[in-house]
């Protein structure tokens, strides 16, 4: 299925096609939008189909009213599979370095999180279908290009999968917030590993924290109980990269 | 001068004062809103005068129309002062450690910012007056409770208090995003130490850079050039804890 981009500055981005080919452009009948005429033109250069529609038609379309009149089908997000996720490992040379994301279900977090760990040098970063959300244009640029460089795979079972990269000789640690928990920086990172990283609100579901070869916390030295997911996820990522490369 | 906090949900939790005290509720005239009705009986109970207004005085009064008819005046946040923070310090018995911002302008990423800042066990976090957002319900939000721990304080110029605080003892350290500038990771950070993290797009102000003792880049090891701001300080923040700590 298309996935849909809808809002007057990211249609407008998404119309250059550099990630993911528009298809089809819906917008506003009778506007009066000098915006939204440039966006018709813009479409018409590009022999993209160019279809009017009633507002309440875009809504239905989107399913809410922010859309500003102008909605672009794109081609869907291409995710990569898990065995291109591990040749791509087995081909860098490098210790296998990958990220898993349970219940990230916030766009700019997701965003956020892609950025990391590409910066980290991540071989690639494995969401589950269910609890996670899709790649959207929010998730894009909160990325900051990220999704150019690092490849994302969806699977079915993130249990299962954990299962699938121990088998491949992959460590695979989760990161808790529990304060029992042994802290991050008595860890050795050195290895083939894979960091799970879930929610900031729930943490790990429990049949993915018990697949885990181990869970490690940071220190939490201050009032607050936790830090924000995607800062959470750096902090480890980077305590990766410094143990190696240190 | 008084603070504003606007739309309902905030002025809801706004109303129960546990942060800052709750002054005067401005609500939309007429109007016809259980919700708005429930915010006015809260502030009732609470004795905070209720008035009633029309919608173009509430909008000239935040500078907006987004505050959905409900407007609450509150203390203004109380900044703590320069000599307060190194006080904390001193009292504390623990090595100097401080955060200054040079930039943040978007209210998210100050809360985080805050948040990770308490979470790592900062003395206190330091903005300049200019270039920085002031303290906003959404800042408040996004530092999941961190403003009640760690103290905030407002400079005029962030250049002259680095100097004061290289007078105490404290070494000065920017994050830079360069590639010639010296890992984070060669860096000594177990003695007093202060932190300075610019905004994501400008990084620090070359009067800022100037004044620091060193300056230190995380590695970047993918394709973007650059780590979410409150990730990179995150990341910087748990490495000076780290390092005191094991």
């Amino acid at each position: 299925m298309a996935d849909l981009i809808y809002g007057i500055n990211a249609v407008r981005e998404a119309l250059q096609g550099r990630r993911r080919k528009p298809l089809e452009l819906f917008i506003l009948l009778d506007a009066k939008s000098a915006r939204l005429e440039d966006l018709s033109e813009e479409a018409g250069r590009a022999r993209i189909p160019v279809r009017q529609r009633e507002r309440q038609d875009l809504d239905r379309l989107v399913g809410h009213h922010h859309h500003q009149g102008a909605v672009l089908k794109v081609e869907p997000f291409a995710y990569v599979s898990l065995d291109e996720l591990l040749e791509r490992w087995r081909t860098s040379g490098r210790k296998a370095f990958f990220l898993l994301l349970d219940g990230i279900t916030d766009p700019h977090n997701l965003g956020a999180l892609l950025r990391s760990a590409d910066a980290a040098g991540c071989h690639g970063v494995i969401v589950p279908k269910d609890r996670s959300c899709p790649v959207t244009a929010v998730v894009d640029k909160a990325s900051a290009g990220a999704l150019e460089h690092i490849p994302l795979a969806q699977v079915t079972n993130l249990a299962r999968t954990i299962e699938e990269l121990k088998r491949e000789g992959v460590w695979v640690y989760g990161l808790a917030g529990d304060a029992e928990t042994e802290l991050l920086y008595g860890a050795d990172l050195c290895g083939d590993l894979a960091l799970v990283v879930g929610s900031e609100g729930e943490g790990l579901r429990p049949n993915v924290r018990r697949h885990c070869d181990g869970l490690f916390a940071i220190p939490m030295r201050g009032g607050v109980a936790s830090l924000n997911a995607s800062v959470a996820a750096g902090v480890a990522l980077f305590e990766v990269v410094r143990q190696r490369e240190v």
